[in-house]
């Protein structure tokens, strides 16, 4: 008998990659925006600032990102940046939403592996449109039982998506790179989770907590530590 | 007995006001811009091929809809337009992703009446965050059974629906605006379907069809054509 009956796995960053497309795109409209910015101006820091108070009215993903760099263009440079350098952030942000689909390494493998004896769901946040896009390209969506776009991963859709795929916390694990966002609500649920490191993390899914966590390295740990 | 076990309902322009919003809002981009374009350009015309280019990529809502009016006043004014009114556009969106839900007439009245003897789900398309924003914020949410936001409204997406609410395509009848998204697709499973005239009907959403369609003109005609 296994120990869980449905693993829940995170998308972006957990089953391919996705903040690295983020810090190349900032990076490049760091070098758009510097010509047009007084020295003394910190772009990332005011994007950031910008990030944050969006977040709560235009949510995740790639299009509020990009309304996000629009606005900071304007408010960072005073005003000073030309109009068809704000045109060559709006398709930064169409490139990324246009990108290919580059795997995690063993995903395939351990997905297929799991599946034998689990219910695999997933469960990730973002644009709706982008995200369906990356599942149909990914190749393994066959995997997954259930497939659930939502707004916000809190103790509230957590609640709704178990009983949507109706199993008891106890015998559910998920698994992902955000401490906050895949980890916490599932533990205070009564639920098991795997945090899976990846190399950056959005400052947005920063968190402190004093709850112990499992770790693994890679996705390729997962059915050793869920079994 | 009822003729119908579930009913399903848009919301854009079916459950409350969307669309003339969206003309308001052109109004003033084309105000704003019209000063930096030249005599012969025609913003409107512009910024429907830039959306038509988009939606594919984007999807709906209004952060598509605000990146296009972005991208299509740089081009339709040959960069022209200074970053300041980029700004402006930038916060006509913003300003619409919060503003209060217009509820159309007799729409909490006809739910009422309806779920007392149906169970009533409502499927919608467009921003997760700002369908869900209207949604918590319109005060009816409490008459569904099921509330999807669903990325196309078309045949495989209402199968799916259908399938999750567990219920036959003659025992469903779907209500809304559309003939495209909630007329169309539903008849072609065998479902049943009611138009509801909208004052103001998206260009996109503009479909031929020889199929005869249940027409009312108010969602207070709704009970007794579904009775």
């Amino acid at each position: 008998m296994t120990r869980f009956d449905v693993i829940g796995f995170d998308a972006d960053d957990t089953l391919w990659h996705s903040e690295d497309s983020f810090t190349a795109v900032e990076q490049q409209y760091v070098d758009l925006l510097t010509p047009y910015t007084p020295d003394a101006a910190d772009v990332r820091a005011a994007l950031r600032v910008t990030e944050r108070q969006h977040v709560p009215i235009s949510g995740y993903g790639v299009k509020a990102f990009t309304l996000s760099m629009v606005e900071c263009a304007v408010t960072v440079t005073q005003g000073a940046v030309p109009s068809s350098v704000i045109g060559d952030v709006v398709r930064l942000g169409m490139a990324m939403l246009t990108e290919p689909v580059r795997l995690l390494p063993g995903v395939p493998d351990v997905l297929s592996d799991l599946a034998r004896d689990h219910r695999l769901v997933l469960i990730t946040k973002g644009d709706l449109v982008h995200q369906w896009r990356k599942l149909d390209n990914s190749g393994i969506t066959h995997h997954f039982a259930h497939i659930d776009v939502v707004m916000e991963k809190d103790e509230a859709t957590y609640g709704r998506v178990l009983k949507d795929v109706d199993v008891a916390p106890e015998r559910f694990c998920m698994v992902g790179n955000s401490v906050r966002s895949d980890v916490l609500p599932v533990l205070a649920l009564g639920g098991h989770a795997v945090h899976i490191e990846y190399q950056y993390t959005w400052e947005h899914e920063l968190v402190e907590h004093e709850e112990a966590v499992v770790t693994a390295a890679s996705i390729l740990d997962v059915p050793a530590l869920v079994r």
